[in-house]
Parts: structure tokens; sequence; C-alpha cells
């Protein structure tokens, strides 16, 4: 309702802007082409007056015009019916000036970029015990141990980012980090890495959402994959609206989440200190037989538990998305953001312990910690419903990120330029559709399972990280700004911690699935150079060369009209050529001797003395005869710009298009790849 | 083969013409471009005269150039691949005057256009049987003279036909009869009428064609719809490659099945009259209750055998397919059909009555009656072939009369003109492609049974033949030639009969199928009539009126620019816009402000001098800010043409173009529908 106020209110200052400009000028009798100013000649009438008076266009400053909204009021019912149904799902349009106001406050901007890494806690503390569980219940004590070391490398990767954000203020994610670092290709690799994650979280975290709906009412579990795909698209025009707008709609649940699961990790403090709850005296194994607590077994664990870090990454890119001052807000965001992760991942795991919890294959850990703790009631199905709407909406997490990185890569040159194209809500368009089918390719492919999926995410995240970080090191050696050395031995510590990860997921993970990225992630390299070879070559060859380009001079034209029948849209169009030129050619094809001479007669009566030639067809094919004359212009005078000025007449419906012979249509196509030849339509539009 | 011999031959011819004519003119100096003559200029080199001895033109007469086929030699590796492909599909393109040698003799003609007919002895007696059990043996006694009535119906109508084909040489199909007759309007209900048949003709014919393949091979049952559209596809290949070959293609299996059903009556008879073989004393009946012989069930009998008339009209229709004198072999190939057509008729229900023969659920007919005369041997086996070929090939009648029905009302202007276009072969390519879908479509719709399609078909062809010998009748009446009386007498029986015939099968059949028919007619001339319609407003408003065209002026013309980035592209729009007029006027969009001044700082630099306008749009689109302009300028100015040209350029291959806005093509496509308004593309060639 707001933006509807802002922009009626908008026309009406426009219009009293123009009406007293208007009258300022009442008098004037200049007519200018570059100023469009209002005037109240005869001839005119009060149509013109109604143009501006409507506020289509207004006169800013000399020679500066300004387009208002309304010149996309749409043409025609089908025009109406299309724009009505576009602003009904994203809203109406808003003017590029309107970008700040839709910046994001803290609060809404935790919401938006944390659910992702936040709701990780539902699933890390499990991931863990799956691993140690092999080794019984001296495993699992050490999974607190582990939950702290997770907790711990969290801290320095957060506080690695935090620094980033303050050196990189305009969006400094590994992609940014690592190019400007350790130089482009590495850039490449961390950005195809994060795109393929956050495709992976989109995935992911849908899946795992509608899993989680689909094990509570399992009459949908058949229609899992339709109903995942049916969220990434609600997703997906959520963040077409803008970001602002989804930043309060994922507020809630998000909030909801941190809320309902900082209540249960404190009442279970509570009751395990008042001795309400005993532990489990012996947690119930599913074999007697236990491996023995390798190194290995630990680092598998705490790679698996690492998967809880995905999603760190999304503040750092986003923020020119915060209000601002952007880096001190999205800093402190980030901060938060860890802390309320660390804490709730530690406290799980501790409690986990505590009670003596497992992994069950039909109940998720905290699933089970919720059920001792608040016991199965109201509360419980509450905790969980937040679960599932955390998870689900941790996909936001990836469409703030995906679009973004996608406009600095686009930006750089090393994705589509149409990347950069804002919507009629300044989000990002193409990068959200594109992210939104992507994913919903994806959990189509693998039939909407999430354990499908699991084996190739966070693959990625690890090896952006470790780039972003051995960035960083290499950046405070660069700055030597104050405490550098204290940085860079965290930055350090990170990248290797987070390298000896990636090698570790990467070595457990491979043949799950892991492959897959690592095949993808050096195409998406390959195809990233080639889209920004072929700009380079393009800027290479449009570049203006003041000794070459200062010279060009008006081509010399040959103007030739292919002409069919005599009748109102050839003899416009011929009457178009000699305003181009005194002397154009008529060039009428035919198909039988006789009709030569009939034609010749009527010329006599019509051509107005054009030069006419006979272009005989005996094959019946259109443009192959033209294109041969053409190319027998060129090879005459090869300087020469040939014109071919084209009859067209428009039907006045759609679809009696198809009455008609595309021959016009088809001849600019095929023109269009000859040099030095240029094709004018001259439409004749038809009443009815 | 002749085909290529023949084209390599005329390129040798065209290559000896062109050397002569350039020794001729080799001393001329004159360059003309209406003439394109010869020249050894110096500054063209070798270059020029390579295109003119390739023989792509060859000049004929002063101002008039004729294309070879050389012109359509293809470009590049994909346009050499098609060119490839689509040569051994249909053969090489002939040229237009080579089409008095694809006309059709008399035995081929009998080929062509019989099939149909002749096909239908197959099951036409099975038809008059089915309904004549009914009534036990004594109602199966009347099939003799059943099937002599309906002989004699069809003498009446083929010899109706044979003085419609004198009366109307040049194609006289029902359409043109009653069009000429009883007006536009009973014209296209014929038309309509006989376009549906010849499309259920196809469905029909190759779905018992394919039954006949299944009954014999039950393991392809499964596929009949596969090996239908098969069918379809090879008969639509086989009539792209053009009318004759498909002659020579079609002439085998119809004379097989002529001769082998005329052997079949013949040793039949003879065997009869030697006692050789006894009738069955008593035929085997289902029910021993029988209805009484009523006037309905002899109704109900004749209008099912009358199913043997369906093909009749394509002769007529096909009249200038004939080797001339056309309507004179046309005549007597028709009688010719309907001789042979009668015979068989009676011949094979006389034999099936003597030898006592019955429908039977699983064997046909004509089957039995083969295997009672003939025997269960390899002539029986060869019998059934001939007759399954027939049935399959019989839909090519279809082919050759339904393009050739539609190339006529294309050229009246009741069916899209594109229906007139004949391909590289002659052949009308959109017709008989249009038949080929269309009869697909409906083969696949009722999943290619025979059974299911029956009721639908040879409805139309009585409606057709009621109104072509009504409209005859009027001929008579208003021509008064010699025998106009016999002749009138003799097509007013035929009217009145197949007038009555019409009404017993629409009651007969109407709840089973036939009401989809006679929804089809009123729509399908509904569309003609808005089809030609549309073609006369077209006219109308095209057509040249001395007083108001001849005093038509160059228009004067306001030239724009958009332009984006200043490059070698925006800077060639440039000077093409100053080549057409001296005060072209530059429009720079902006997004943002501060492009304004840096913009303006580069154009001091390369504009030169021309008008700048800045364009602001702040809800970032492109077009319709333009549009806006565009709208104010006529606006201010109504009879002006605005001229907009584009920079545009081409990238060097076609992935390339997904990197780009297509601003161009989305601003071309907005422009195309205002008036006065003319788009100039200026293609910039990226070479890499």
């Amino acid at each position: 309702m707001a933006d509807v106020d802002r922009s009626q209110h908008e026309v009406k200052k426009s219009d009293q802007a123009i009406e007293s400009r208007r009258n300022d000028h009442e008098h004037s009798v200049h007519l200018d082409l570059t100023s469009l100013e209002v005037h109240r000649g005869k001839h005119q009438g009060d149509k013109y007056v109604r143009v501006i008076r409507s506020g289509a266009l207004r006169r800013v400053a000399p020679g500066v015009l300004r387009a208002s909204e309304l010149v996309s009021r749409p043409h025609g019912k089908i025009g109406h019916l299309y724009t009505r149904f576009k602003q009904v799902l994203v809203g109406k349009p808003l003017p590029t000036e309107a970008e700040k106001v839709e910046r994001l406050n803290k609060i809404r901007a935790l919401a938006v970029f944390s659910s992702d890494a936040i709701s990780s806690s539902a699933y890390a503390t499990e991931e863990i015990l799956i691993v140690m569980v092999a080794a019984g219940a001296v495993g699992l004590a050490y999974s607190i141990p582990l939950a702290l070391a997770i907790a711990l490398l969290l801290a320095i990767v957060s506080f690695s980012y935090r620094q980033t954000v303050h050196a990189y203020p305009s969006g400094g994610g590994s992609y940014t980090v690592s190019r400007e670092n350790l130089g482009t290709q590495a850039g490449l690799i961390a950005a195809a890495a994060l795109l393929i994650d956050y495709v992976l979280t989109v995935a992911v975290s849908i899946s795992a959402g509608t899993a989680a709906i689909t094990s509570a009412l399992p009459e949908f579990y058949d229609y899992r994959v339709e109903i995942s795909v049916a969220f990434i698209a609600i997703i997906t025009l959520i963040n077409l609206r803008g970001i602002r707008e989804s930043g309060t709609i994922f507020a809630l649940p998000t909030y909801l989440f941190i809320v309902s699961l900082a209540g249960v990790i404190a009442l279970g403090l509570v009751r395990l200190w008042l001795g309400d709850i005993s532990p489990a005296s012996t947690p119930h194994f599913e074999s007697n037989e236990f491996e023995p607590v390798t190194l290995f077994l630990i680092l598998h664990a705490f790679a698996a538990g690492s998967v809880a870090m995905s999603g760190t990454e999304a503040i750092a890119n986003g923020v020119p998305s915060f209000k601002p001052p952007e880096a001190k807000n999205a800093a402190t965001t980030l901060t938060w953001m860890a802390v309320i992760l660390g804490v709730f991942f530690v406290g799980v795991t501790f409690l986990a312990h505590q009670f003596g919890i497992v992994p069950h294959e039909t109940e998720t850990v905290i699933s089970q910690l919720g059920r001792r703790v608040l016991g199965t009631n109201v509360l419980y199905g509450i905790f969980q419903a937040a679960t599932m709407l955390i998870l689900v909406l941790a996909a936001n997490t990836s469409f703030s990120g995906f679009p973004r990185l996608a406009y600095v890569m686009a930006r750089d040159g090393f994705m589509p330029h149409q990347l950069t194209f804002r919507g009629d809500r300044l989000a990002f368009t193409n990068g959200v559709v594109m992210l939104g089918i992507v994913a919903a390719a994806l959990v189509v492919a693998f039939g909407g399972s999430t354990h499908a999926l699991i084996p190739l995410y966070a693959v990625g995240v690890f090896l952006s990280f470790t780039l972003s970080q051995a960035g960083m090191v290499r950046h405070w050696w660069k700055t030597r700004e104050s405490g550098w050395q204290r940085s860079m031995v965290i930055n350090g510590t990170g990248a290797i911690l987070t390298a000896i990860i990636l090698a570790v997921v990467w070595t457990v993970k491979f043949q799950l699935g892991a492959w897959i990225v690592f095949v993808m992630i050096p195409v998406l390299v390959f195809v990233f150079n080639g889209v920004h070879r072929h700009y380079r070559h393009v800027a290479e060859q449009l570049n203006l060369t003041p000794a070459e380009d200062r010279a060009a001079a008006p081509p010399r034209q040959i103007v030739i009209v292919p002409i069919g029948d005599l009748n109102k849209a050839s003899l416009r169009a011929l009457n178009f050529a000699r305003s181009i030129t005194p002397t154009p050619v008529a060039v009428r094809l035919f198909y039988e001797s006789y009709e030569v001479e009939e034609f010749r007669k009527e010329w006599a009566q019509w051509g107005t003395n054009t030069a006419l030639v006979f272009l005989e067809s005996p094959y019946r094919s259109f443009h192959e005869p033209l294109l041969a004359y053409i190319e027998a212009l060129h090879r005459q005078d090869p300087a020469a710009c040939v014109t071919v000025v084209l009859p067209e007449f428009i039907p006045a419906h759609w679809w009696e298009h198809f009455l008609h012979n595309q021959t016009a249509f088809r001849l600019k196509t095929a023109l269009l790849f000859r040099k030095n030849t240029v094709v004018i339509d001259v439409p004749y539009h038809l009443e009815k």
C-alpha cells in the first residue's frame, strides 16, 4: 500500500511541476526535438498537451527528459491483463532511486542471511553422532570436544569474514577476496564453488523441509517432488517482490526457531541442573561391536559436523543490502549469527550427550531432545514446526546470495550481462529465476531425496572458505595494516583448518557424489573464462580508435526496393527510399515470364521514373535471388552500403500474420549476417 | 538420376551462354545496377567475374536477370548438411518450367487417383453383407441387386463427373462446380466436406492397412499407432518428392491389386461354371432370429455399400495433373476407374453370394473369397498382400487431392496464401505437410482404430456429391448446350440419389461420430469466410487510388539514433543516420544521473555536433521511455515519419547472442506496431 501511495504522490507532484512549467512557456513558439517543451501551438491541439499532462515524459534539465512510471502503462486488453497479473505476483514497479529504502536493517538481515547457517543446528549434531556412534559410548563422548572445535572454527571463520566485511564494504565474498589477492582463476574457482553450493542449499533445505512435512503426514509422501518445487516457486516469487518484503516474511519463522530452540536449551539445562530429568543410564546401541576411535573417525565426524558452517559466506557477500553504515551493520549481524549458531550447536550437542540421545532412523536428534525437555505436547509441536519452517526458508539465504554473486560476476564480465538486470522491484530478476529453475531441476532429478543430495553439499563451501582465507592472508601481507600479524595468524589458521576439512570431506564424500561438484567446478570456470573472452573481444572490436573512426564519413548507399505487387505498401517503401537517395533501384522478382510486360506497364504509371530490375526466380525462392543480386552489387562496389528498403504490411490482428508469407521477416534474417547491408522495414499498418 | 543429369546439363549450357556474353562485352566499361553486365574492370578483379561465371545470375534481357539453381548453394557446414539432408529426402530442386514434364500419363494417373476408389472393393461388399445378414439368407439375397444399384449410381456419378471434367478442364471438383453454379457458400460447404473426407481417407486407409498387418503379425499390435504414423510420414515424403515419382511408386501395388482381384473373380467364375466349387448349401448364421427386410434396412445397406464411391471426386479435381489433352485423358481415366470398380464390386458381391460367404469377425469377406477360389497358398498370400498395400496406398489419393483443392481455395482467397507455394519439387509443400500432420494427429487421437474412424468417413463425400451434381443441373439449365436435357436428368437423378444417401448416412452414423463432421463443416466455412474477408480488406486498403497515391511524395523524416555506449557500432549507426538526413538526433538513455555529464564529454569528442537528448529511465526499462519519446515526437508533427536508426552488433557465433540483451530486437518488435515509424537496423559484424 505504501508503494502505491508513494507513486500516486509522485505522479501528482510531477503533474504539478509540468503544469507550472507549462504556464511558464505558454507563449513559447519554439519547437525543439531535444527539449520536447510544452507548447500550445494551434495545430498540435489538445492531444499533445495531454501527453505531457499525463506525465509520461518530463523535462528535468535542458536536453534531459525523464520518463515516469506511466510510460509502462499497458496497451490493449492482453497488455492490461499481463500487467495486472505481474503486479499481483511481484508488486508495482519501483524506481531505481527507491533502492536505499529497500535496504535491510540488522533484525531483518539476520533473518534473511542467517536462516541457512542457524538452521544447520537442527542437524549438525546429528551428523557428528551418526559418525561417532560407530565407536559406541566412548565415541559419543568425543561429540562435545568436536562441537567445541567446530564452534572455534566457526568463530575463526566468522572473525575472518568480519574483517573481510570491513576490507570489502561493497560486498566481499570469497570471489572478490580470492580474485583480488590470489588472482582471477582462484576467484573464479571460489565463485564456481559458491554458486554450486547456493543451488545445493536450496535443493537440500527444501527437500529436508518437505521431508519433515511428509514424515509427519505420510499421505503426501508421493507428492514430495511437487511440494518441493512449489516451495521453490513460492520462494522465487517472494524474492522477485524485492528484498525488503522478503525480509519481513522471513523474519517470523527465523525468530520463532531461535526463540524456541533457545527455550529448549535453557529449559533443558535448568531441568538437568534441578535433576528433574535424569540422564539415560546407558544409551541404546544397535550393535555391541564398536570400532576403535581413530584419527580418521574423528576427522570424519569433524567434517560431517562442519556442515553447520555452510552459509557463513552469505553476510559478507551481501554487505550492500544492509542499511548504512553497511559494513558495521553487517559485521554486527555476522557476530550475532555466529554466536547464536555456536551456542545452539554446542548446547544441543551437550544436552544430547547428557541425555544419552543417539541417532535414530525415524526421529531426528533435535526432535528427541525437544521431546525429552518439553514432553510430547503443544510446545513440542511448535518447536517441530519452527524447525521445519526454518529448514525450508533457509533456502532463502541462497536467493539473496546467488543473484548478488551472479551480478558481481556479470559486472566483471564473467557471466552474461543480463544478470545485472534489475526487475520492477529492484531484485536481480534473472539471477533469482535462474536459481529457482536450476534448484527445482536438481530436486526433480534427485527425486526430492535429501539423502541423495547431501554428499554433494558443503563440498564447495570449504573450497571457497580456503581460497577466501588464503586470500586474506595475502591481503594482510600486502597491506600491513595495524595488527596484520594477528589477523594473518587467524586467517592462516582458518585457511589451514578449512583446507584440511576440504580434503577430508572430499575423501569421504567423493564416491558418494562429490565428484559431480569436482567436475562442475572446472566446467564452470571454463565457461566463465569463455564468456569473459567474448566480452573482451567485443570491447576490443567496438572500441573507438581516434585515427580510424574520427575520419568515418556517412557511407555511400546503394538503395534497392524489392517489390512484389504495386500497392500502397510498396509505394510507401519506394517513397521512403526516395527520401534517402534520389536514385533507388526497384527490384521486381518474377516466376513466370508473362509477369515482366504486365509489370512494366504498371511501373510506367506508378514508378515515378525509378530504375527497375527484373529478377527471375525459376526455383520459386524469394530471398535467394535477391541475396545473389546484393552480392553482385557488393562485388561491383565493395565499399558501398547496400540498403534494402522492404515494404511490409502489418495486419490489424495478430492471427492474421498466419495468412501472409513471412518473406520480409525471412529476408531480414538472411540479410542480418551480410556485412555492409542494412535492412529498412517500411511498415504499412492495416486498419481492419 | 535423370534429374541430376538434366540440371548439370543446364548449368553447363548457362555457363556457355555467359561465356559467350562475357566475350561480347569484354571491353565494355558501363557499370549499371540494373543490367549487372559483366565487366573486366580492374578494381573488381577476378572476384566479380567469378560470380557471373558461376552462373548465379544471368542477364536474359535488358534489365532482366535470371537466378540459377546456384543461388541456393548452401553457406557454412550446417547449411551444407541441411541442404544435403533435404535433397536426400525430397530430391534436387526443379525449376518452374519443368512443370509440364511432371504431368501424369493415364496409366500413372489411374494409379495415383484411383487407388482410393478401387481399394474400396476390398470392403464395400462386406459393408452391405454386415447390414443384410440381420435378415438372414433372405436379406443376403438382396446384396446382388444392391451392388448393381450402387454400380448404377457409380456409373451416374462418374458420368456426371466426366461432364464436369470437360466443363471445367482446369480442375473442377465439387468446390468449383458448386461455387460457380450454386454460390460461394455452397462451394465452401462442398470444400469443407471434401477436405474433411480427404483427411479421413488418409486416416482410415492407413489404419485399415496397418490393421491388416497387425492382424497377420499380432506382435506388432501394440505399435499400430506408430506404424500408421510412419506410413503417413513415408507417404508425405513421397509426395514432397513430386507427383511423377509418386505415380511410379504407386503404380505397382495398384496394378498388382487390379490384376490379382481380376484373377480371383475370373477364376471364381470359371470354377463356378465348371462346378469345380459347389456353393455352400446353407450359409452359417450366428443367430436364427432374423429381422424382416424393411425399406430402412435396404437403404441402410445401400448407404453402407456406397462407401465404395468415396474417391470418385479425385480425378475431376486433379485434371491439371494429366498430360495434355488434360480433359480427355482425365475423362478416359475416370471411365476406366468406374468400370474397374464396378466390375470388382459386382463380381465380388455375386461370388460372395454364390459361395454363401457371410461376414466373419476375424476374416474379411474378400479374404474368404480369395481362400475359396485360390486355396490357402502362395497365390492367396500375394492377393492378401496386394489388398493390404492398396489399402495403405489409397491414402495417396488424398495427397493428390487435398493440396490441389487447398491450392485452388488459397488462390481464391479462402485459405492462407501459403498453400499456393510450390516446393523444390513443384509439389504443394504446405498442403502436403498439413494433410500429413492432421491425418497423423487423427490417427493418434483415435488410437489407430479404423472402427472408431469409419462413422466419420464418407459423410462429407455425399454432401459434396449432392452439391456438385445439383450445381451441374444448374449448369445445364444455364448453358443449354446440346443434349442438356439428358445431362440434366442424369445429374438430377444423381443429385437426388446422393441426397437421399446423405440423409440415410447421416441418420445412421450421426450418433456414432458423424456429428463431428457436421460441427466441423460450419466451423471450416466460418474460417474460410474469415480468411477471405481478411484478404479482401487487405486488398481494399492496399489498392492504389490514382487521386491520392499519385501525389504521394517522400515523407518528411525525423531521424533518431538511440545510443548506449559510444563505440564503433553506434558511430556507424550515427553515420548511417547522417547519410539519410543532415539533422539526426541521438538519444541517450540513462539510469543514474552521473551518466549525463560523462556522456556529454564523450559526445563532444565523437558526436560530430549531432543533437543529443538524454532520456532518464527511472524504472530501468529500455524501450518504454523511447516509445514515449517517439510518441511525443509524433504528437508534435503527426505527418512526419519517425525513423529509428538502431546500432546492433552481430556476434561471430550464434551462442554469443545469449550473452547480449536483445534490446534491438525487442525495440523493433515494439515499434513494428506504431504507425509512421520506421526502424533501421545498422548491423556491425564482429569478426571473433
